[in-house]
Parts: C-alpha cells; structure tokens; sequence
C-alpha cells in the first residue's frame, strides 16, 4: 500500500472487513499535518467538546480567568469540574506554582560485574559535562542538568535528567540520550545497553512518582471560605471534610499511589483535548489532594501533582483542534508550557471538590441524571 | 446560557476570549447525538486515526483475524504494534482467554463505632439477596454477585461487585448501589455513607489493582518460534529476553504496580478510538508481561491483564466515527465486550513485542526516525 | 562435629577465630529443650526484659487488665508504651475484635501453557474437599478452608487458606501443602512445582498484607474523652490529632503500606519476649492506625491490624523465659492465641498514642532523655 | 515503686498477677548495663544462638571467613544459611561493596500556606551549613550532610539527611534534628513542628526504601560455578534459576516492595544477637535479589540492600551476649560498622541460595524434618 491515502486505506479495510469507515473520513487536518504523528492513517476520531469555567488562577506563570476544554464522552464530567471551578473563582482562585521541571530517562547499561558497574556509575557522575554537550548537540531546547545511576547487579540504571522547555520532551530525550549512550559505550567498552528500560516509569504507575518530578511538579492551595462552600457547593465545610477524609482511607486500605477522587478524568480530557500524549495520564494522574478544617468553618484545600507532564509546542499541540484548545487558555506556543501545567492544576482541584461535593450529600446520581436533563436544554454554567 | 447551541458558544467564546474556535466546529455527530455525554459542547477534537493489523487471535470470544484501530499523536505508535502484531499472527495467533468479568463500587457506610461496623458488614452479608433485588429493579443487564465488606474504625467499606453484561458499568453500578445504599441506612439505622470513596480505586493506580478482577481479567499467551523473532522483530530470541528481563529489574526498582513497557500506549489510543472511558487506561494499564526463553530457542510469552475495563454498549460507543471503529473489529453491540477485550489484549502483548524489539537491538530512535519517512510514503504495514 | 554439644562449639570457635563466648554460655534452658528449635547451637542472648502495664482490654477474647512484656535495647520504648497503657485504661480501655483467623501459603504449579494452568486451577477449585482430606492427615490442629488460585502465564499460584487454631501455624501449614502437592501432580501430571512461591508474602512486605487476612485480623478501637487525654497524655485532642494527621500525610508521601507511627517497635518487643517468629514483624506491622477528632473534644481512635501472626503454642514459645511472659498474661497453651492477639493489638495503639503524644508537643527527646533518669532511679510507671 | 530493682518488680508482679518470673531473672548483665535501654526492668529473655559460618567475604571492609550468630527459635534456619555459606565459600566468596551510607530524619514544619512551606523549604536549602553546625554541636560522630525539603500544602517535609559513622544513629539524628528545629523555628517564625512524621519510614515498609540509602546501602555479587551449585545447593543451575523465577513472579502478583525470599529471617536473627534495634528489620529486610544463568551453566547471583541500618557502638551492642557476638566477627566498636553490614548483607545472599535450593528440588520440608534429626545428632555444619 505505498503511496496509499487515508481513502484508498478506507476503501482497502471496507473490502476486506465488509466494515464500513465514513464518518472517520472527516478530519480537520491534512495528511500533511499529521505527517510523523500517525501511521496507516485512515481519518479522524471525533470526541465531544464541552468547556468549563472560568476557573481563577493566581499562579507565576498563569495568572487570570481561563475556560478550559474537556474532550470525553463521559456525562456530567464538565459539569463536575465546573461546580468546583466556579467555588474556587468566588473564594478568589488558586494559588498554583510550578515547584520542579525535569523529564528523565533511565537507559541501562549492562556490564560484567557490580564492580565494573560500580565504575561505570562513577564514570557518568564524573562525565556529566561531557554528555551533557553530547545531548546539546541533539536539541536547541532540551539540556541534560543531571545523572543520577542506581547500581543493581551488573546493571546500571543511570537516570538522565533534563530541562525540557515547552516541549513535553519525550522525544528530545530518547534523542538526546541515545547519542550519550552511544560514547558511554565508546568510552568505557560497555558492550550491551538499552535505551529505556522502565525506571522512568513514563506511561506506567509506579512508587517512584511518588518522589521524582516527571514533568512539572505543580503545588495549588487555596482557603475556601465557609459561606462559598455552603453556596457553590451546596453542603457545608465540615461534610465535604468528612467525605475527603473518608477517601482518604480508602485510597489507603486500597494501596493506592497518592490519593485523590479523579484526577485521571480531567486529565483524559484535557489531554485530549489539547494534544498531549494522552498514555501520561497514567502517571501525570499520581498526585495527591488533602482538606483542613479550619477554625473559621474555610476549608484549606491543597493539591501536589508531582508528575504534569505536558507540552505546548510540537506533537499533536499542532493539530487544528488540538491547538484551538490551547490557543483559548494562551497556552499554545513557546514559553506556555509551565502556565498550562498551573491551569491544569487548579482545574484538577476544582473537580475534586466538585466530586467530593456531589458524594457528600448524596446528590451524586442525582447530579448525574439532573445533568442530563441541563444538557439537554444547554447548561447554563458557562457563562457565569 | 440557556437554548445555547454549540455555535452559540463558540461565539460567546470567542467574543469573551478573542480566541478563535473554528476547527473544532466540525462534526461527525450532531448535539443530540452526544446529549448526555457532554455538557457546554462546542464542537469536537479531532484525533487521527490509524489501524494496525491483522492480528490473529485464538480466543474464547475473538476468533479470527482483527485490524484495529489507534487514535494517538504519538509517531511510531502504530507501527510498533503493527511489528508485534505481525510476529504474533506468523506465529500462529495469541491464545486470549477471559478469566474473570467483575465490576466492583465500594460505598462507605459510617457509624458508630467498630461494634456498629461489624454488625453492619454482617448485616449486609447476610442481605445479599436482598440487596441484589434491588439492584436488579435498576438495571436489567447488571447483576449484583457479591459483597466483601471491609471493616476499619467506624466505617465499612462494602465492595459490590457485579457482573455487567456488555456495558462497561460505572453508570450502572452507580445507580444501582444508590438504591442499594438506601435500604441499607433504612435497615440498619446507619446515618452516613459516600457512594464512593477511592477503594474500588477506579480511574487511579493502587495495589488493589493487582489482585481482584476490575472488567475483564483477560489472560494471554503465545509460543514463538526461534526464526518468526528473528524474521519479523528483526533480533534473536536471547536479546529480546534480555532486553524484557532488564525491563522487569527496572520495574522492580521503580516499585511499579505491575511490569509491561508501555500496555498505557496501546490502551490509550485505542479506547480513544473506540468510545472507552479514557481515564481507566490509569487502572487497565496495570498488568504484567512476562517472557521464558524456550530449549529450542523459542520464547513463551504471557500476559496478565486485571483490569480491563471495556464497553461495547452505550457511552461513546454509540458515536459515528467510535462505531465504526468497533465495528471494523466486530466489536458493537450485545454478546461483544469479551471480544472486545481479548482483542485488545492480544494488542497490547503486540505493542510489548514490538517496542522490546526496537529497546533490544538499539534501533528505537532509528525506528522512530525511519518511521516518519515510511510514514511520508505511506507504510507497507497496513497489508500484509 | 558430630555430637558436639554448646561448650565444644564455643571451645572450637575461640580456638578458631580468637574471639572468647562466655556471657553467651549461660542459658536458661538446656540443649534438649530447644532441639528442633536451632542448629549449631553455641548458647543464648539475653534480651534485656521490661514489663508495661497494666492495659485495659475489652475484647471478645481478651478481658482485663494486663502486665505486657517487651525485650528490647530501645531506651524508652517501654515508657512510651506505658503511657498510652495508662490513657487507655484510664478511658475505660480498648475493645478488640479478631475479625478474620487464617494463615496461607501459596504454591505455585508450573505447566505447559495458560490452558493448562487455568485447567489446574479449576482442577484445584474442584477437589478442595479431597485436598483437605489430605491436609487432615498431618495436622490435628489446622484446617485447610479454601484454595483461591491465580493464573498468569503457565504458572498456577495457589493460596492456600488454613484455619491454624493456637499455633502460629508456618510449619503446620507448610507440611500440609506439600503433602496436597504431591496429591496434586499425581492427579494432573504437573511436573513442577515449587511449596513456596514469595505470593503469600511472609516476612516480606507486600500490598497484599493490606487485603487479605495472615494470621489474626485484629481491629481496635476506644474513645479517650478529652480530659483523659490532657492528664495522661499532657497535649490536647486537637494537638495530638494534628500530630497524627502529619504523620499520615508523611506515610502517604513515602509510599507506605499502611499507616501507623511505631507498630514495629512494640511488635518486635513482644515478639521476642514471647518467643514468637520474630521475622515476622515485617508483615505483621502492616496496618493503621486513625484518630478523628470528637465534636465534645474527645477522640476517637482505631486500628486496623490485617497481619497479626502470633502463637501460643509450640517453637519458642515452650522455652523457658518466653513462656513465663506469656503466662503473665495468661496466653500460654491450646485456646489462647486469639486473647493473645487482642492483647498485642491493644498495645500497639498504647505504642501510637505513647509516640504521638511525645511528638506532638516536642517532648520527644525531652522524654528519651529524661526517661533515663527514670530509668536510673525505676520508673513509677509499671504499678499505676 | 520507685527505687525498685528487677527481683523486687517480679516479685510485685507475681504478687499481683499470680504469675511466676524466675527463668528471666538470669541475666548477664546488670541492671547497670542496661540503664538507658530499658524500663521496669525485670529479667531478661533467652533466646537460643546458634552459629553459622564459614563464609568467605571479598569486601571493601570486610575481607576473610567469618562465623555469624544467630538468635532464634525458627528451626532449620541456621542450616538454611549454613548451606548458602558453603556454596559461596566454595565459589570464591561473595563481593560486597557499601555503595552509599547515610540516615536521614524528616521532621515536619507547618506553617500557613504553600507560598510559605516553600520559602521555609528555601530557607533550609540556603542555610544548610548553619543548620549543620548546630547539629555538629550534639554530636561529634554524626555530620548533617543535605536536606531535601518535599513540599504539599502548608506542610515541609524536611528531610535531613547524616553520615553517622560506626553508630546506627537513630538517636543521634534524632537529637541533632531536635536542635535544627528550633533554630529554624526562631529564624523562621514557624509555629508548628514535628520532630518526625513518618517521612523517614524507619520502621515502616514504604516505597521510599526503595530509592534512598537508608543506613547502609549495601551491594553483592558472585558467580557459583555450575558444580559448586550441583554439589553443594544439590541441585542444577536451571533449576535453581527457575525456582528464582517463580519467585520473582510470586513478589510481583503480590506487589511486593522488593524482591527476596525471606532477607527478614537472617536480619532478625543476627540482629537480636548483635544487639541491634530489631524493629528495623522491617525496613532492612527491603530489598532484591536477582540471578542470571550463565552460558557456562554458572550463575550470577547479585543483590541490593539499600536499607542495612546496623551499629557497632552504643545501644544493645553493648551488653555482654550481644557484644561477644559482634567479636565473633570482629565488628564491635569504631571502624566496624560497614564490615559488619558487608558480613550481614552477603549472609542474607547466603539464605537465598539456601531457601531456593531447598524449593528447588522439593527437599523443604525434607530439610526442616531431617533438620531435627541432624541437630540432635549435633550437625556438621559449623566446621567446614
């Protein structure tokens, strides 16, 4: 099929399935656009798009009233975000700051003995400027800021950090690192390495999220005063603390890594929405969410989301829809990433209060059938 | 807001933003066909679609030969599963096998003290009929099995399990432990409870994860021969060993919940593709992959996967362009979510090939790079 | 060495090696006595022994007051543990409930391919009864209850659920499988397969300890009325209660299992004085421990303690010094290892209280410090 | 009772209790000896030792054959090891490296909001040298090496971490930490602090004990010739292999922090008898160990302990039984701490090939029951 086109693939599936592909055929994008982000392409997947807001963000790189986009198919999920968007604008927004930014990969490195990799180890501490020209050599945006090797065996796992600008950076790394590999090898006779070997846990849930930044590490808190809880969220401060501290033990009775209701589900959507790589959401949704009673009857609410990994320029940023999403929150673009990171924070705590809200009063099926009523004569919760 | 239509809003946007939302003003479905799937709609994204295959599966439900379909930014993607796949159907196919079906919601039910909460986890294993009757005036695809309460302090946390037919379940096991929680606090005089409190551990990473069936528990496995590895992944049977066990040490050492490359990529792409809540890739993607080198050279390859939620009714699935992406694999309607699922497991054991492959002879970014160039052309990958 | 008896073995390591081993030679119990018990035996360490008490307990197994024994060479351990004894029995005392018995050990069968290992596992599912029958044979004591096999891949991991009465039941249950084993491989033509496979996770840390029962399940919970806790405790409720809720928000950032401030150190106090499997310490401090803070100033606490693997009978528990202690607290013999559990459990919340108490108002190194003062004078601590 | 001593407390309690202490009231030490360990002294325990050994050490601090003690009830145990030892004597000896050697502490500062924990957290970072400085005027072994302050919400969570030379250095870091806080408080102006939370995870299985040195971190390898494996592990080097296998599998299905056999039985065992603080066995005992079967039929055997926190002064190293344990192996007093966790760590490697062994080939239970006859006989285990 050289040479195929998305129609002649259609055409060519539709024969030998009998299944019929047309509505995939509609894209707003050209073969060209997508060009390096897709093979065998066929079309397009449509995905609803609702907006929530405006959510208020006092962050240091965003700072302002934003709509944000959500890509889902799951009812009452914009509405959700939308409720606890809307207390967190009237208690005077969220204070969000991007604490960390690195990316990292792990190759390994495979050697004879713990000893030999005990040097190999000491050789990439002690070469880190060295490769770090290496990787410069391979981006303009992208440098290598630190090596940290965990010996086991005869493996070394030899974490690779870098500042990655705007780009979410995945690619630049693999890049990048696979030419430092390439004269770790030379240097020191290593014989067999791998570029990845899943240390990094990108894509994958694992305890080490817990500890290391991946992405932006971005902390929001904020102090929602009694009266906007009772208003915007319909219960009073002291239930929606009970109804945290009781997920609270259940994320811990479940084992879980970090605790929050549903971080994941924004995340999807705005993920999709906006072009990210949307396997992230595995470990960019790792984070945790915790209330404090305060003696005035406020509620202090923080968030540590130590894992946002996100992008603004490059990758599906760059698609028509994808970008039109970005555009609206200013976040397309050079010098944005770390504003997205912080609107997308905050967002993520405005559903956790809209959740928490709808579970503690047990307005949440409720919530799920009204909504559908909303939906169907255009919710009024937009427009403020 | 009230009557608004998604153009409507767009315009309210753009006048209130001076952003432009042009693009995602294209559709594939119309409102009423996403009414109760969104809320403030404007439109869609629009995420291109390739399929990789065929890929053939000996399942108990999938018998035969599947193309099937990816929506992703990320390049390189569908042809990492298209090599896998490849290697999988020369082989001889992946034996798929549904090992367990189960939905679970936990609600939390708090009382007095731990007295009350035995007494009330007793209660309600001793009520399991009647509480399954009235689960069943909910929904007429849904059935209640069973209830394992789980007693700490003054609170029970009672998992429900349910068996959902072909719908993936959330909405329904909502609905139903609503009415089931109503009659419980009725019993038993209990004066709190949340629906939910994070210990079912839906849409977020926890060891529970591990060990009790969330949708389908799909289990695969295959043999593949000495010269099929060398043939179609390009690298003898030893390296790609090797590479997995380097990839297992390295799971381990980041304290993984689970051990695959990157299960999340596949997932991800194809529940876009496939109308699928996206954000349980955060638990589906938790499984494991393993690999046994053979006498004769061969490899024994399997895979666990626990936590498969997928849906073939409703929700998503019923949107123009995820439709037929389901229905390319066979994959609408009643009597399919099994298929469904051991598709998409034998999938994502083809992904795990194929990225093992391109880590194990040192070709990923070459076949990253080489990928766009074959994507320019237009891949061969597509027909066998 | 053959018939070498404690002082040949000492006499042949000074020759040997230089170093003299004479405190070491007195022993409180004779080579006979712990025959089966340890190998190359050479004499005996001694463990200095306080005692804490008493503790109020209101189990279903345990009532009353009880004196509790604790080796150790942690300076201010015992304190720590006597002061939340006396908060406790000052509040009326702790109620205790062993909510789950049982001891597992998971075999693991290895076949030909998943088909067969899901073949086996049914096999196993299917003969529970005639696999009991066998397990019947060697042990008077235990009772084989269920089987719950996992699959993955070619491999049939087998939890095997026993009811252990007194004993703390690792050699009894050990025995038994192997005998089904045996049973099994001649019924199925299994080849291979191991007793022990790390899945039951004894002595070892896993997520699994925070699900299912090993050993006695005990729960625990008490009120300590807000004056009990300013006179006993020195702090308020809410002080103490902000000192716990830190510390939990700590274990949640360090990825523990489990949350709790010291159950180990009490355990490990016990478990030795108590001539207990010591190693087991490790599984067996998996648990939690949650306070919440009453509307009357009060607070509520409780436990849960999903691992307790104790004893009463048997191995170290027949010597000499270890059975005086659990004769202290009248846990010695057939019928009490489930007061014995109470009692333990009980205490571990004493331990916590103790801790928090110290921390939350910065007396902790106050405490260790002037504790030993007491020390050096004999602390009014055991007679209340 | 104050000024009472250990005969007159066994004396009340027999009094009160009806229950008689006189095997404990043997003790080789005085209550002298033990002032600062232990409170309410009454006896002590005995508990059986028993010797191992000997076993061929290439370390960086340890270099030669040493015998190791062992104090437990746990029958076979010692043999388990013995076998071990005499297969990695056989094969060269194992190599042991002390890759890193660090304790840490992280108290808690609570101040009013996250934009303060993270000026806290700068002020830590920038101050690093002064706050050493206090910490070196409580002691003259320990030395403040870094702070790694982790921010959520309004709280700092300040690790500090120390070099502790030959002590284990709990209580010291404890005291050094206690002194730091009220200067940060002073310079600060934070109101609220806690000396520990948990952070730390001493005494605790979490995740983070996996990634930072906690005491020692402790690194081992060796290569056992395919007929030392044969003739002294009675059993193939693929069997072996395999047996390791399955129980890397048994630890991931049930998500195990680490993988191992049963690290925590030898830990216990040496650490009661080397006065160590044995609650800490649960963190020590974290850790992994992997092999490889060589081309030649040999295997690699390699593990990682990143948790050996062990002491060769102060504390229970002190007392008569324990002190001549740690001469035993010439690992009492200053300079000895890290030979001594080199011995420990290539022990424990030692049980592993021993357990396996016995899995391996179905001789477990045989073991443990021709066990008992060989230590009635005297086994010939301890002289080579």
């Amino acid at each position: 099929m050289l040479g195929a086109n998305p129609a002649m693939r259609r055409g060519w599936l539709a024969h030998n399935t009998g299944a019929v592909l047309d509505a995939v055929g509609q894209t707003a994008f050209t073969p060209e656009q997508v060009r390096g982000s897709i093979e065998n392409l066929v079309g397009a997947i449509h995905v609803p798009l609702g907006i929530a807001g405006p959510i208020l963000v006092n962050g240091e790189h965003a700072g302002g009233s934003y709509y944000v986009p959500f890509a889902t198919t799951e009812g009452t999920l914009v509405t959700t975000y939308q409720y606890g968007m809307r207390a967190i604008t009237e208690a005077g927004g969220a204070n969000t700051y991007v604490v960390a930014d690195s990316l990292d990969i792990a190759p390994c490195f495979v050697v004879g003995d713990t000893r030999a990799a005990l040097a190999l180890a000491r050789w990439l501490r002690e070469h880190l400027d060295e490769l770090a020209a290496i990787a410069a050599e391979t981006t303009a945006h992208g440098r290598l800021t630190d090596i940290q090797p965990l010996v086991f065996g005869r493996r070394v796992f030899a974490r690779c950090l870098f500042d990655t600008g705007d780009a979410m950076g995945l690619n630049m790394v693999n890049l990048a690192v696979d030419r430092m590999c390439a004269r770790v090898r030379e240097a020191t006779g290593c014989e067999r390495h791998y570029l990845r070997c899943n240390y990094s846990s990108d894509k994958k849930p694992a305890a080490i999220n817990l500890f290391r930044p991946y992405g932006k590490e971005v902390a929001v808190d904020l102090t929602l005063p009694a009266d906007v809880v009772e208003r915007h969220l319909g219960i009073s401060s002291r239930a929606l603390m009970d109804c945290a501290a009781t997920g609270r033990l259940g994320s811990m009775q479940a084992g879980a890594l970090g605790v929050n209701a549903h971080f994941a589900n924004g995340l999807a959507a705005i993920y999709i929405a906006c072009g990210q790589d949307v396997a992230q959401v595995v470990n960019a949704s790792i984070g945790f969410l915790d209330m404090e009673l305060l003696d005035d009857g406020g509620l202090y609410v923080a968030a540590r989301l130590p894992n946002l990994v996100v992008g603004t320029v490059g990758g599906g940023t760059q698609l028509p829809t994808q970008r039109e999403c970005l555009e609206l929150m200013d976040c397309h673009g050079d010098g944005t990433a770390r504003r997205f990171a912080e609107i997308v924070a905050a967002t993520l705590v405005a559903g956790e209060l809209g959740i928490l809200a709808a579970l503690a009063d047990g307005r949440f099926i409720e919530a799920h059938r009204q909504n559908r009523l909303l939906a169907a004569r255009g919710t009024p919760a937009l427009k403020p």
